[in-house]
């Protein structure tokens, strides 16, 4: 029996856990994780995909990382940045499989779409503990899509965030954001729109940092360099996609760069515009080495977050314990004819 | 909605649609679209994966492919040799997911386990009808696990076939053959078992060749080298991994070899042996001219089947057809928390 999470399912985990208690789970399931990692049990492949300009720019990926021996997950992720405006769809929709690493049978499958929201606020979260000021009160968020959403929720459960300057080109997303976030953070944070020709002068007073935008490639920027304070934290949450980045060069020449994954950094992140020895350690490197983190956190630091195979792997094992917890999901038969094992025509008989 | 093709909906598909119609089916539309191919709209990426040792040998392997601004499919696909004596499950299990090119969407998951035999079974049948002689009726199967189930059963629907000479080093195996072919198979076909040291014999008076084994990388072939027909036609089905092979590397060099995917065939198939300038023509270039095969069938020909991303999405939408003629498959919600595109939390609500 393989086991089935849909939307259903996850909407009974989030009704019994809450949101609050799921991003807090889910940041300290990535630190761990990360603090221990052990890159001979673990393994990943770098994204690939397929990518197009037509009838609309769009791509669909897959991100295999497996755990020798337990279990493989791959997640199946989509980025269509035209999707909220022309399909009524979330620009980043994805799925993830499990796979005994045993015997390759088909474990699970999740919807991924609100999971992958969670882990990228999540991995965000964990760079602020490390990185940003503890005493970080503003923020600056650019781009007021959905990731923006699990961005603030995330970094508002790890520092004591008050006040948010929001900044999309969509004024509408831009006001509905508030909408969109949980109660508790309503509570926290007050959010302030500021318009483009702001954002030099929000650079400048603002704690923190983060890019979550659908800028196309080649195009950004989309935050114009400034002044800002020396210890300044950003994460850089949008950059996926060769060409795409959002932050300034200058700044992140001037940053230490902390990528998730190296070898996606420097092919799809804001790394793009560095060279291999330029990048500072990884985010996996800083949770097994904190006092690490301290040391850099009294500079400029940018979260290089492409997001990362085993991110998801950690978020859909999430998912699947808390339903077993509360006892949602639905088992289907899939792969599941196997009086012989030698007849595949069983199932014709 | 997602459409969910579990093995009860495969099942309502075999007893509507009957194993012999279905593989003339898949035969058919392989031949149409091979013979349509155009490699400017279609696209797919040569598969890779995870593989291990330990517990057991194993892959997990994925097989992308594109049809622009249709559909993408994605196979998943184990390889566990050691599945059926030590799990009871098949050596060869799968799952395709099918999306939408548009937007990303997961439109269909289906079990791809029975798809990924019959895709098999229907690429040796096509290769068949295009290079073997005309009145074959004697065939060497190398290998009785699953997949020479679906072998024989294609190949004599294309082939007056009436005995098939069988092989397996497990001799369980061997004697099991007969009770899972399909009736219709054991009707026309007489299966005669034959030792390891015959296997020189049977090569010198059969008209076609087919090898499906697990052999371990590294190990074989599986069939001693000898005189033949000049005429005689082999799928080879087995290779699929780097080091796995069935064929003596003599004959190889002396065919014709015809791959279905050259760059797949060249780390995996039988073409391992080969440069890639000492291959024949491929499977599709075949179907777009059957004149060219016509030449090439007076001679020794070996198909190179290491199995193609581009089957898989064919079999999978064949599959989705009959579902929709016969009304079987469940509608699932993944990716459905739609009313707000910029909305990850809405299931929160």
């Amino acid at each position: 029996m393989t086991t089935l999470l849909d939307t259903n399912a996850l909407r009974a985990i989030v009704a019994d856990v809450g949101l609050d208690q799921l991003m807090d789970e889910m940041t300290e399931r990535l630190r761990r994780s990360f603090a221990e990692f052990d890159d001979k049990s673990v393994s990943t492949i770098t994204r690939t995909g397929f990518s197009y300009d037509e009838p609309q720019f769009g791509l669909l990926e897959w991100m295999p990382s497996m755990e020798e021996g337990e279990r493989i997950a791959m997640k199946v992720v989509g980025y269509h940045p035209e999707n909220p405006t022309v399909n009524k769809l979330p620009s980043v929709m994805a799925t993830t499989t499990l796979h005994d690493a045993t015997t390759g049978r088909l474990l699970a499958i999740t919807d991924a779409t609100l999971l992958t929201a969670l882990r990228t606020g999540a991995a965000s979260a964990l760079a602020t503990r490390l990185l940003a000021p503890v005493d970080a009160t503003t923020m600056l968020m650019i781009g007021c899509g959905a990731q923006a959403v699990s961005q603030i929720h995330a970094v508002s459960r790890v520092r004591p965030i008050e006040q948010v300057l929001i900044f999309d080109t969509d004024d509408v997303v831009q006001a509905s954001l508030r909408s969109r976030l949980p109660e508790s953070v309503r509570d926290q944070v007050a959010l302030r729109p500021v318009h483009a020709d702001q954002l030099k002068d929000a650079l400048s007073h603002v704690d923190l940092v983060c890019t979550a935008t659908s800028v196309e490639p080649g195009v950004g920027s989309v935050l114009p360099d400034g002044p800002h304070r020396p210890d300044l934290h950003v994460n850089a949450v949008g950059a996926d996609f060769p060409g795409k980045v959002e932050l300034p060069a200058e700044l992140v020449r001037r940053a230490v760069v902390i990528p998730d994954d190296v070898d996606q950094c420097l092919i799809e992140g804001e790394a793009q515009r560095l060279e291999r020895d330029e990048l500072g350690p990884t985010i996996i490197e800083l949770s097994k080495e904190p006092e690490l983190a301290e040391k850099l956190a009294g500079g400029l630091t940018v979260f290089d977050s492409t997001g990362w195979a085993v991110e998801d792997r950690i978020a859909a094992e999430l998912a699947l314990d808390h339903a077993t917890r509360v006892g949602v999901g639905t088992d289907v038969e899939l792969q599941d004819f196997t009086a012989d094992p030698y007849d595949p025509y069983e199932l014709g008989r």
